[in-house]
This record gives structure tokens, C-alpha cells and sequence, in this order.
């Protein structure tokens, strides 16, 4: 039996390489027959980067690069492995919250209206100057409300109040803008295609905006939510006077705090869902086809999970093979209802590694244990049938006699 | 796909009926073309007389009988129904516990040295004068230290001080017991033959014996635990006078206070491990035969579930049928090794039905719930991999479409 292990990671238990190897330590104790790949995913938010450079063989790369508060940081990104078939690029995978992070922020120290995005700029820069021909750049995570300004500013743009003065960083000063000005800014950096990873529909402004939904878990208060609102209104103006550009309701313009915009206003940038990036660059496909069946997983599994989350994304192409998926979880939240959207998306079972009554802390702490648990008894029940459809019941273990 | 299920009851949240029919709405909601059959089960403990009527369409019957401290209850009983191949006989079930049970007296209440099991003789007499010509006895459960004197009190025996008088009821006074007298007995209840479920291996008294090692559980201080361990020597001296039947080390001799003692020296009497006795009377070999998989399942499952427990007896029975068994349980811990034995046993998998950070009155509550979420996804993995080793990957609800 062959399995492919594709989990995405347990946020703040155990990263997706160390969920894939847990699952794979379950399944050889359970079948010492069993062959296992392991495919550790990430949806384009935390983890991206390690998931792309293991999956091709990559390189990690840090850089000095400042925090959404300009505080000098050592951040780190990567380049992906040689991709076949595309030999002539070199693509550098970029998360956005390594730099601009809300993660780097002590929840105390917060600052929505300040936070910026140009530690982000740094970093794209940096990995132009390290050979980089294309970028991928997950948004997630971000402190920031900038629109993106800042990591624009870092490749060299300006932005200038009317009497033609840089304004201050921060998503706030960019209602002093008056206009963008590109002659300063990095020919490789305007031009090099910048894929991003984002699953935000939302719009740049307005009341399904990047200001009005995800300030306040920015820590903006109501007043200073307008404040970015209007501030983001100005911004997309300014492209449009600038370049023509219209970035208000472009699929990701509201991502990472209206980053989306600025990148799509400013540069060459697209955004595609993030868990079908990951899939596309790590070769998923050629995983499913490989594999008898395929193991997922992610902290929560809830209603969310089959909107373009890792264990929906790669069962659809696990399910496009004709494989079946099986997700674990540290959580299952599920209606009947979201049961069988997610067996609609292909999964054909979900199991919950908690082993009874617990505290939350203790299953985080034993999450790579339960991991590999309810892995030996995934293994045990999927060799039991499948024996049995070839007429025999055999115990995994009969077989290492 | 033929599914039997066979669970044990889930202790304080849900008997065997009822997590027999959870498992089935996961199986038929995850299956439509699924074939159920429900083989609630018990190892003898508490349950054993539902499990046992309910699987055989038998009727249950109430009496009025005294608790362990002598009050008035009314207490249930059960006939077998028509059992193949023995028409002859009239099969009353009976639980040690329902009427001499701890449950019944609140903690603040126990008295170790006074509890007697008269009111099992009650309902041992009671199911002779309906009829019965065999009894099923479940040991387990029980409030007394008795030797099971109670009972054969009851029954027509009678235990006398060396001036010829009557003692006390209750395990402490056999500390005045001389003799026992026969010759009033009630001869039907001395010749009936009674089955006891139990799986109890101690000794009737001494270091391993009743008294000291379910004496303190009952409420026996030290010095009580003393007093009862003497009784029962007493009583095994009187048996031995009485008719040369040697009960100290008899199998079942320490279960339920020592009345496996009293039922092997004064009745017609014999012990069997409670889910064999359980398995043969509610015909699991034939459900092992119908079924492809077998689903099991207790409260708690442990180092303890491969020895005597339903979960292990119901797997072995089926693994020498051919046929896998899968366990889910409230609470799952198991060591690497005891899962082997589990495995060994004919327990391919085990499944904790919690659905993440939880309290106990929480998984207690929402057990019924949680088994039938656990059971959509154990039939949801078994058809996809049944149906992908015939060749394709099916979403069960197409046959449906």
C-alpha cells in the first residue's frame, strides 16, 4: 500500500514536515509493508517557505530586512529547487509575515496605523540581487495596513504629498498621499513576476475591506479602522492616476492588509489560491498519481476546511487521480452538512487524534503522538479491507515473519 | 459492505443498544448501500441482561426483592428467548448487581460488613417460580462481602452459630458460623444449573482473596477488611464440612464478594469468562459469518481491552471467522505494545471518538453523537478502499443518485 502524506501544519504544535513524519512513523509500525512519500503542504499562509523548499529541494536564504515597526530583524525566505520543465527559472518563495509579520509584534506593541510593509521590499529585493527571477510570495499573517506601500517603497517608488515630499511610513500617512512616482524604482523589481498566494477575496476598501475586516485583529480601534479605510481609498486612487491600474476589487487586492493592491497596482504581480500554488510547485500531482491513497491533515477541520484549505486542495487532485483522502485533525468541527461537502471535495474520512478527555494544551503537546496513533490505526483498518477484498484477512505484521 | 456491530456498553453515557444504533445512523449516513446489524454486547457486567434479551427477543421481569442493607426495591430480570438447538430450555439472566449492586447504596451508606446478596436468592427464586431451568448469573457490581451467603440464604439455607441459631446477615457475622444446614433448601434452587459471567481470578479469601482486594472498594476499613477476609475462611470451613467441596481457589471463587464461593459449594454451579458466555448465547459466530467488518467498541479502552473485555472477545471471535474488527472508544490509552496485543487479538484499529479539547462531562454528553461522526468516517475509509482495490475510487452516495 502506498501513501502519500500531505498534511499541512498544526499551528502552534508541530510544522508540516514533523505532521508528515509522525503520520509516517504510525502507518510503518502498522504495515512495515507500506511505502510512504512525504509531501508536508502549507495553504500559502505559515509555512510556505519550508514547504516549497523541502518539496523541491531548495535552499533557505536569510537577509537583514526591518519588522512592520522598522526594527532591524534577520528574516528568513528561499529558493526553490530546479523545476522541471521550467529550467530557466529561479524562483525565490517569499512569505510576507517573515518580515512584516504580526507574529514580531507583542500584542502590547502593536501599531496599525504605523505598520509597515517595506521589510517585505527589502526582502524582494534581496532576492533579486541573489538571482531570483520570479517570486512567490505568500500573504498571511501580516501586521500591516499599508496597501503594500512599503514594500513598494523598498523597490524604490515614492510617495508624495502635494507639495511633493515623502509622507511618513504606515498605512495611515497615505492619507497625506498625493501621488505615486515610479521613475526611481527598480527596473527588476517593477517587472519580475510576483505570484501571490492568497485565498482573500475581499476588496481593497470599503465595508468588506482590508481596513473594516482585518484592522481590528491589527489592533485598530474603530476610529483608526476609518482612518485606514479612507487611507486605502487614496492609495488606489493614486494607482489610478498613476498607471491606469483600477486594484479595488482585484482577486487578493484585500490580502495582507491591501498589500494585494499595491503589488498588483505597482508591480507584475497575479494572485493565484495558495494551496493550488503549493500544489503545482511540489509536484502534487505526480504524488497522487503515485499513491494508493493519500493522508492529510491540519489543526482544525471545520467548515472553512473545504474552502481552499491543504486537505480540500489536495484531495480534489487526489480525488482528479482517483485516490482517496483522509484527513486528521487536531479538532473536528463539522456539521453533517460540511461532512459531506468535504466528501464532495474528496475526503473520504476525518479522524480526531484526541485520545479522550483533554486540555487543549496537553493535545498540543501531544499532537506528533496522536499524529502517529490514529495513523497506525488508519494503516491497520486500510490493510485490514483491503485484504479482505483479495480474500484473506491478514494481521501487517504477519508479513515481517 | 455487512457491518455487525457489537459494542459494549460506554460507561455513564450510553448502554450497548444505544452506541449500537449511533454506530449505525455514521454507517448509513456515510453508506447508503451499507447492511447493518446490531449486536449490542456485554462481558457480563453491568448490561449483561439487556445484551443478553435484547439479542435473543426475550422479555425482562421485575420482582420485588432487598437491597445489600435488607431495604425493599424492585429489581429487573430477564428470560432468554427461544435459544436453537435448545428448546428445552427456559434461560433466566439475572444480575448480581441488580439487586445486591453497590449503585444502589449511596457511598456515605455502604456497610461492607452487613451487605448481604439475599436479594439475589430473591430473584434467583423468583425465576424459578416463573419457570426457568437454567440461570445466567452476572457476577459484577456488587455491594457485598458476603460469600454469597445471602443468597443461598434465600434459597432455603440456612447458617448457624454453634448453639444452633441463626446468624446475622451479612459477610461479618460468618465470623459466628459453625455449620450450614442443607436440608431446607429449596431443591430446584440447589440443582438448577447456573452459568456465572465472570472473569474475577481471586481466591475467596487470604492476601488476594474477596475481601482484600475488593473489600476497601466497598467501604471495609482495615480492620473490616480483616474481619471479612476471616468470615470467608469460616465459610469456605463450613462448605468444606458441609459436602467436601473445596471453594477457596475454585475459578470465580472471589468474584462479587466471594458469592462465586457460595454458588460453587452449595449450588449446581459453574464459572465462564462473561463475554464467551455472552458471545455463545447471543450467537456472535453467526453475526461474525454475515459480516465483512465488525465494529466494537467501550468507554475506555486499555491494557485491560485484551483480556476478558468485550472489544478483544468479540475481534477474536471474528478474526477466527476471517473478519476484521475495528474499536472506537471514549477514551483511548494504549502503549505501543498494547496496541500489538490489541492487533493480536483481531483488532486492526482503534479509534478515540473525541473531537478535540474536551472535558469528561462533555464526551460524556455528546458520546452518542461523537460514535456515529467516527463511524461516518471508518465507513466512508473502508468503502474507498474496497471500492479502489475493485478498481475505482466511489463516493458512496452516487449509488444513491
Amino acid at each position: 500500500m502506498r501513501y502519500l502524506l500531505a498534511p499541512d501544519s498544526f499551528k502552534e504544535s508541530a510544522d508540516a514536515t514533523e505532521v508528515a513524519l509522525a503520520m509516517q512513523r504510525g502507518i510503518v509500525a502498522s504495515d512495515p509493508c507500506a511505502q510512504t512519500r512525504l509531501l508536508p503542504l502549507s495553504d500559502g499562509g505559515e509555512g510556505l517557505t519550508l514547504a516549497l523548499v523541502n518539496a523541491t529541494n531548495g535552499s533557505l536564504r536569510t537577509a537583514q530586512a526591518h519588522d512592520a515597526l522598522g526594527r532591524p530583524i534577520t528574516a528568513t525566505y528561499g529558493f526553490l529547487g530546479p523545476q522541471p520543465g521550467t529550467k530557466q527559472l529561479r524562483t525565490a518563495v517569499i512569505e510576507l509575515a517573515a518580515a512584516s509579520g504580526i507574529e514580531l509584534i507583542a500584542p502590547d506593541e502593536r501599531r496599525a496605523t504605523l505598520a509597515s510593509t517595506f521589510g517585505t521590499g527589502e526582502l524582494i529585493m534581496d532576492a533579486i540581487g541573489a538571482g531570483a527571477d520570479r517570486i512567490v510570495l505568500g500573504l498571511g499573517g501580516s501586521a500591516t495596513t499599508d496597501g503594500g506601500s512599503g514594500l513598494a517603497r523598498a523597490c524604490g517608488f515614492r510617495f508624495l504629498d502635494a507639495h511633493g515630499s515623502d509622507i511618513p511610513e504606515g498605512g495611515g500617512a497615505l492619507n497625506q498621499l498625493d501621488h505615486i512616482a515610479a521613475q526611481d524604482a527598480d527596473a527588476r523589481a517593477a517587472s519580475i513576476p510576483i505570484i501571490m498566494a492568497s485565498d482573500v477575496t475581499n476588496p481593497l476598501h470599503g465595508s468588506n475591506g482590508a481596513a473594516q475586516i482585518f484592522g481590528p485583529q491589527k489592533g485598530a480601534s474603530p476610529s483608526q479602522v476609518r482612518e485606514l479605510d479612507s487611507a486605502l481609498t487614496a492609495f488606489a486612487d493614486a494607482i489610478g492616476r498613476l498607471n491606469g491600474r483600477d486594484v479595488q476589487d482585484a482577486p487578493g487586492a484585500g490580502a495582507a492588509g491591501g498589500s494585494g493592491a499595491g503589488l498588483l497596482g505597482l508591480f507584475n504581480a497575479h494572485a493565484v489560491p495558495g494551496i493550488d500554488l503549493v500544489l503545482e510547485l511540489v509536484h502534487g500531482e505526480e504524488g497522487c498519481d503515485w499513491a494508493d491513497i493519500v493522508i492529510t491533515g491540519e489543526g482544525s477541520i471545520d467548515g472553512q476546511t473545504s474552502h481552499g484549505k491543504v486537505p480540500s486542495g489536495i484531495a480534489r487532485l487526489a480525488r482528479s487521480c482517483g485516490k482517496p483522502t483522509i484527513a486528521v485533525g487536531g479538532t473536528i468541527k463539522l456539521s453533517a452538512d460540511e461532512r459531506k461537502d468535504l466528501r464532495s471535495a474528496g475526503i473520504v474520512a476525518t479522524f480526531a487524534i484526541a485520545p479522550g478527555a483533554a486540555t487543549l494544551p496537553t493535545l498540543l503537546a501531544d499532537a506528533r503522538a496522536n499524529i502517529e496513533s490514529t495513523c497506525f490505526s488508519i494503516a491497520g483498518l486500510v490493510s485490514a479491507v483491503s485484504a479482505s477484498k483479495s480474500g484473506e484477512i491478514t494481521d501487517p505484521h504477519d508479513a515481517t515473519l
